[in-house]
């Protein structure tokens, strides 16, 4: 199917909110082998929303709403998607149900406000909200298809996996596959000027690229019948341009470098422990976000201060005084009283200069040190990173995991 | 003006990027006064883009597009914007020029297709890439504006904020004014009901809620001829709806939680330190990202194992086996031992289970036990939070704020 995603709320047009809503359920829709064809953004208000509801159902077979669906005076979302479809409002007993239940559930009393939430255009299958209480809904009219999802992206999310997706991947007819190819330490431009002949002769698969602070992705996307066919069309292509750009390809999938890190550490049954200075924890964090990080993570120190790098990880204060904070040797003292601390198989130190203060001639804002040490190999790195203090920190973060993926490769086999 | 914002870039409706531009241009748009009418987003597709551009500056004075400007073959987005316009494409000498000193500066060749990047529409202002090597652009043809700014978020930022802005502020006429009411520990639908009144009365100003995960914002709006008019039709309602909802609120302005913490903090002179499992460095990472952390904060630890908990913060085995890693008791030892080591002025310390696994009956997913120390007040709170590991992770880190807010708010004065 055709698929076009409308997201309704002011708070997006004022840029209170980051639309997330969209790149999930695209991303979900994709996978299913549906075609989105717009994102569209208005705000609450019942007329454009009428306009842009006709216009897109001209043009997609389906679209998807998200957010108005909350207890608060503007939401007339549902009204003009009855209206829109040519359908009356009617009070869902099933959803008034489902809604008392988790009303129950949280020991809150039901509003007034609240009871709205259930009247639903007619014929719809009301979606059940997991993650609070606003129900959401599919309605069909006229061979053309609105369903209606909650704004907060925990609410969306869970209601669409347990409700629409098992819905929409009864719709599919067309096999669409395809292949992620990331890359790490190369440039978006360099990747494709690399593969530019592969990329002229593209028909089906086709090649996209995509680029993010600090990796570029290739996708390449079949089309056939059936999925054997999708994936037999797939492999050439992969396998040509792999070839081609093998030292900076890290894997595949919808993956990034702090996936296969984590994997690799997991697959080599290694331990870890961080000393964060510019980071500031950002590294640690990223490495907790993965479910059963206990495995491998023992210890994280942020030591922000000269005075914590001095008492946690004993970096001498001559080294300090002399070399200064951000500097290869202090990295290396790090790195040392980080391991005599934690004993780990992975030790990781970062120092650098994030900005905007701090910065001098000799060591600019974006001077960043860092240090591995996997078993008895120590690698010291020194990076002269752009961008403001976000985006230094991130680069700080995704190199520091490269690094390690990097270190365990050239050691562990 | 009235503004739309084109999005272009199949990665988009692939899902792959987040639309993160569309927020923060109509952030910015909407604090110069301009109206955001639209966020659009379409593929990598002429047609498509020409008849979306065609779309939008029939009801819009002006788009504003990003993406398409990077040197990948399918970005034809610069011809189909002077095609709309009735333009020609011209090769731009100053383009050029700045192109060529931002290579030299990096220290990079140029290739062909780098320079096929000077070629704009006929009579555009060039918009110098900061961070990048694509050259945006201004083009105006009857009455009507396109804007192009490259897609990489840093480098839009970096143009929109030097190029784009300064030109947008001459072209105002209406001030509009706006204050936000930020709130803690209070829903959306809560909220709501206790202003329901100053809500049904709203005509200008407007009133309008925004809910993030853990914090709800009231967002007020007059526009007026001039910016003292404006003003002083805003001060009455914020008056209002302060009084009414008074213990939830705290602040205004576009800020969170995070930052009034952090301002609380300096405003004391307060030193701090972090002792950190379930949200592993997630907590000292929020505070890092503010420019001048030194200042405050001393020392992280990241204990997410038992062992660390025990060997770094000297919490008792005994305490581990009898009331287990997430509990009252080892929370409370945390906190000592942290202040131990750092004699910090705050000391706050983290710990729960933040799933999908590791939930029992007794202690559920969601299980976490903040504590605070602020001078000699100690405050240990239990929270049952719902939602998924990144979820549960971040309600504790927005919780730990507060907690730490609050705190000194009662100790401090």
């Amino acid at each position: 199917m055709n698929i076009s995603i409308l997201a309704v709320g002011t708070e997006l047009l004022m840029g209170k909110t980051i639309n997330t809503n969209a790149t999930e359920l695209s991303k979900a829709l994709n996978n299913l082998g549906h075609t989105v064809q717009y994102h569209l953004t208005i705000g609450d208000n019942p007329k454009r929303l009428e306009s842009s509801l006709e216009y897109l159902l001209s043009v997609s077979d389906m679209v998807i709403t998200t957010g108005g669906l909350g207890p608060t005076q503007d939401d007339l979302t549902k009204e003009t998607i009855a209206e829109t479809l040519g359908l009356k409002m009617q009070f869902n007993e099933e959803a008034y149900t489902q809604m008392i239940d988790r009303f129950k559930s949280f020991n809150v009393t039901m509003t007034q406000n609240n009871k709205k939430q259930a009247y639903l255009p007619e014929g719809s299958i009301p979606m059940y909200n997991d993650k609070g209480t606003a129900p959401g809904f599919i309605a069909e009219a006229n061979n053309k298809i609105i369903a209606a999802l909650p704004g907060p992206p925990h609410e969306m999310r869970h209601m669409y996996f347990k409700c629409l997706e098992p819905f929409l991947a009864s719709k599919t007819t067309n096999c669409i596959k395809s292949e992620y190819i990331n890359l790490f330490g190369i440039g978006e431009s360099s990747a494709e000027s690399k593969i530019e002949d592969i990329i002229s002769a593209q028909t089906n698969p086709t090649i996209a690229i995509y680029a993010n602070i600090g990796q570029v992705s290739l996708r390449v996307t079949s089309s056939a019948s059936n999925e054997i066919d999708a994936l037999m069309l797939l492999k050439p292509t992969v396998d040509a341009i792999t070839e081609r750009l093998e030292p900076y390809v890290i894997g595949y999938g919808e993956h990034d470098i702090m996936d296969y890190t984590v994997d690799l550490i997991n697959q080599n049954n290694l331990t870890l422990s961080l000393a964060e200075s510019c980071t500031g924890g950002l590294i640690a964090s990223e490495f907790i976000k993965y479910s059963g990080a206990s495995r491998f993570f023992q210890r994280g120190y942020v030591t922000y201060s000269n005075q914590s790098k001095h008492d946690i990880l004993n970096v001498k204060n001559s080294t300090l005084e002399t070399f200064g904070a951000v500097s290869e040797e202090t990295c290396t003292e790090m790195i040392e009283g980080l391991f005599t601390n934690s004993q780990s198989d992975i030790c990781l130190a970062v120092t650098g200069i994030a900005g905007p203060t701090g910065g001098t001639l000799d060591k600019p804002v974006g001077l960043v040190y860092i240090g591995v040490k996997v078993k008895d190999t120590i690698v010291i790195k020194q990076y002269n990173f752009t961008g403001d203090r976000t985006v230094i920190r991130r680069r700080s973060l995704l190199n520091g995991f490269f690094m390690i993926y990097d270190t365990i490769k050239k050691t562990c086999n």
